[in-house]
């Protein structure tokens, strides 16, 4: 029997990564060169070509010189503004919309009295640059609801990294729910990661083998390869050449999801390699001529 | 094999429901006669008790006179207080300190603009009385979470009636999370209710017939009743005449519990109703000698 392959209805770039792509591409036609304080998104393969287009990443303001200075999507911490306003290089802000939100809600609920409480990774940049806004008193960061050890203050708030699982933070809130009397939840879980999440899931229960595609280091690519790892055998790869031809023997229906910071070309490049290997459909020269779920 | 009897850990009234008796007790010694707007509590026994000393419920302010007037235990809706000044009678407040507070949470919330849902009994008072605290916008009311249809406002509070279970409290935040970009929850389920829950429960697992005792107009004990059933056969009862001596034929463990409006006398008039007919077990004379799960 053929091979099949379906891709998620929702995979690849979200509407904040774009944006981020746009903003440092348009930058890089406008200056010889500019920098991003780490990398702008969390796929190597991206990041790569940027650079090849004047638009490199640096770790600390040290290294920037006069070049103009982009944001990167995940947000930078509180300091990191003022920080950069001394030094008065040109400030391109690329931080998700949704990102920016979700620093606005811990600075409003750190400002009321509330002890914060984030749902996330702690040293991913985007959690970092969130607990920066709780000036008056430093979050808590737990990236599993397990985590939450012992009675949560009894004037809280909490809030979600905006690429973590919805079930993970709603497991979360009544966990906190039992034991405190005043509980502020900002749902800050962006829609578009919502639902990824679950047309991925959908997928998953559907197929013989789950490809997961997107960088390594991408929270959101991570949850996906993590709940797509409950319904299907599933890998998470960063390109092609990663992918192994054994891993698709005796299966017929293969599913590809990718992260928020995975470019098309990636998918197709993959999409296509499974059929030089097993033949049998037209290879895709854009992502929309690969059939979706 | 000789029956044994089981009284819950927590069973019995609770301390609002132990203040609002003694109020009532305590004002029916200084006047010849009081009343109280509706029931003072949920346990008709109690409030004949009451009345033979003067303590008589009217429905409706028309009917007070000049006696003073016993707020109960439930509270009652925010315009009757305005009423009840301008009628000039003495005021006894005996509300629920657990009520008062899940009051001023209704009024917080409203003021603050947020649009408030109430987990409760429509026409329970304590429900009438909180959603009247909502005096900008009326509270959603709703008493089990499958009744929450569609998506929340993007700004909602959510407070349950003092007496609700904690499961399905937990159930319509999850629910509401998921939709609602800020909810701000106060768990106002007051811990009383929520521990008696918990040990009729564990009980109820160990038993092979429950009693819970309690008015059939308690929200409380018909909430003990339905967890109960749930996992052992339950009659919920007022009183010892409304036993069965054939409910409990090849029953060997019996489980007891009382709603928070349930006196001890009553409780330890069943529990020697049992002794008188099956025998194998010395008579109580207060509940501190019914031996505790």
């Amino acid at each position: 029997m053929a091979i099949q392959i379906l891709l998620a209805r929702h995979a690849g770039f979200c509407f904040g990564v774009k944006r981020a792509v746009k903003i440092a591409t348009q930058s890089s036609a406008l200056h010889k060169e500019v920098n991003t304080l780490g990398q702008i998104i969390h796929n190597p393969q991206v990041v790569e070509d940027l650079i090849s287009k004047g638009v490199k990443p640096i770790n600390n303001l040290d290294e920037c010189g006069d070049n103009p200075i982009i944001i990167r999507s995940h947000g930078v911490p509180f300091e990191t503004y003022n920080k950069l306003e001394q030094l008065g290089n040109e400030i391109i802000d690329a931080t998700c919309p949704f990102v920016l939100r979700a620093q606005d809600k811990v600075a409003k609920a750190d400002k009321m009295g509330y002890q914060v409480y984030i749902y996330g990774d702690a040293d991913h940049p985007e959690v970092l640059s969130l607990n920066s806004f709780a000036i008056n008193k430093p979050a808590i960061v737990f990236s599993t609801p397990n985590e939450l050890k012992g009675k949560p203050v009894s004037r809280s708030a909490v809030i979600s990294q905006t690429t973590k699982d919805l079930a993970g933070f709603k497991a979360v809130v009544c966990r906190m729910v039992e034991d405190c009397p005043e509980l502020l939840v900002f749902n800050t879980i962006c829609t578009a990661t919502a639902i990824r999440q679950r047309h991925t899931v959908e997928l998953a229960q559907e197929v013989d083998l789950m490809l997961i595609i997107g960088g390594k280091n991408s929270s959101n690519t991570k949850m996906l390869a993590k709940l797509s790892s409950e319904h299907a055998e599933t890998y998470h790869i960063e390109t092609a050449d990663e992918m192994k031809k054994e891993w698709f023997a005796k299966k017929e229906k293969i599913g590809i999801s990718a992260g928020a910071s995975t470019p098309d070309n990636i998918i197709v490049a993959i999409y296509n390699r499974i059929i030089d290997w097993f033949g049998g459909l037209t290879k895709a020269v854009n992502v929309a001529d690969i059939p979706v779920h």
